[in-house]
């Protein structure tokens, strides 16, 4: 068996923003001789997400709504009361993020078949940010047969 | 180590459904020789989802009623602004089946110990069908020792 | 490849309460010889949940309330019409239970780096007790190489 992994950088450019990873994890099995398994996508953040669904601009906008919608960043949290935690001066009252992330998923797996993510025809990995613009990491672990 | 894969087609009768995969699974590691491990599903759809549950027919009607509440289907959505978009003539409208997919999970892992399940007394794996009836697909991927 | 498996059981204290694992799953990890891999950890309920978030003790009441708001353990479910099912004595009324699990998550996967969980800074595993206090148990895999 091969395990192959690498820490990818992000720079998120909106507060709530979605962006597509797969290009960047197909590439980065085409490095290894993976042939046969799996990868493995990892969020290394609380306030990101990562989901597999359609990348299509109005549906990235409806989720959105969506997730502003069940986690309403305007409500009262009481991880909000920054005044009541031991936290630095820069701290975001971003507990709708926290939520909206937990909503979503930190990890997804992907099969990999013939050294291809076996994704479906309308299905892309994208990483979601939930309280940016920020710089973001994620982890990815190829493991297979060669 | 030993990997082995299987392409699993699956009609289904609903627009909202749900269906138990739990026997299919196992069914499918007793044909390869692995004893521990873990079994990988992957469901290679936008508008499906796979959640570990129980199989009780008033929680699936439940589970139903959830869903709805969370994402309505007579809500509007941007994505089902058809007529914005390069779609082909029989596209749904179905921004609402994507974002209780994303809800719930594209994958589902579940260990595999002396060549079963590991799963706890109430526990079944289930295919949710959020945009049906369609053919669909999934993915299940055996990896461990023998 | 090795892998190592352990059932481990928790007794939760509330209703709904969270508990953080990292530590516990740490220290299996390093009674393997794995150096780089992934660990699988499985709760074997359904009316339990895996989520890696922070543990920010006020952050963790929010969660609880945010799950109450989803799912509202007062609604009227028809799974818990206990009159109607074939059931023990002291069955519960949880259809909100089971709703919260499925919104979470079944299972959680996180890279193993170095011996270490390649978790992020604020990272932790929690279990999400929804329907206790009880004895529950977890799984945790861990597989890679040595």
């Amino acid at each position: 068996m091969s395990i192959s992994q690498k820490l990818f950088t992000l720079s998120t450019t909106e507060n709530i923003g979605i962006y597509n990873l797969t290009e960047k994890v197909q590439k980065f099995i085409e490095t290894t001789s993976v042939k046969n398994g799996q990868a493995l996508i990892f969020s290394r953040h609380t306030t990101t997400a990562l989901v597999i669904n359609e990348d299509e601009s109005r549906l990235l906008e409806d989720i959105k709504t969506y997730l502003k919608k069940l986690a309403p960043p305007t409500d009262s949290y009481l991880h909000n009361d920054l005044h009541l935690r031991d936290v630095p001066p820069d701290e975001p009252e971003n507990a709708h993020s926290h939520l909206m992330a937990m909503t979503l998923s930190t990890n997804e797996i992907i099969p990999i078949m013939d050294g291809k993510l076996a994704l479906g025809t309308y299905q892309s990995l994208m990483l979601v940010e939930l309280d940016g613009p920020r710089e973001r990491t994620f982890f990815v672990q190829v493991s297979g047969v060669t």
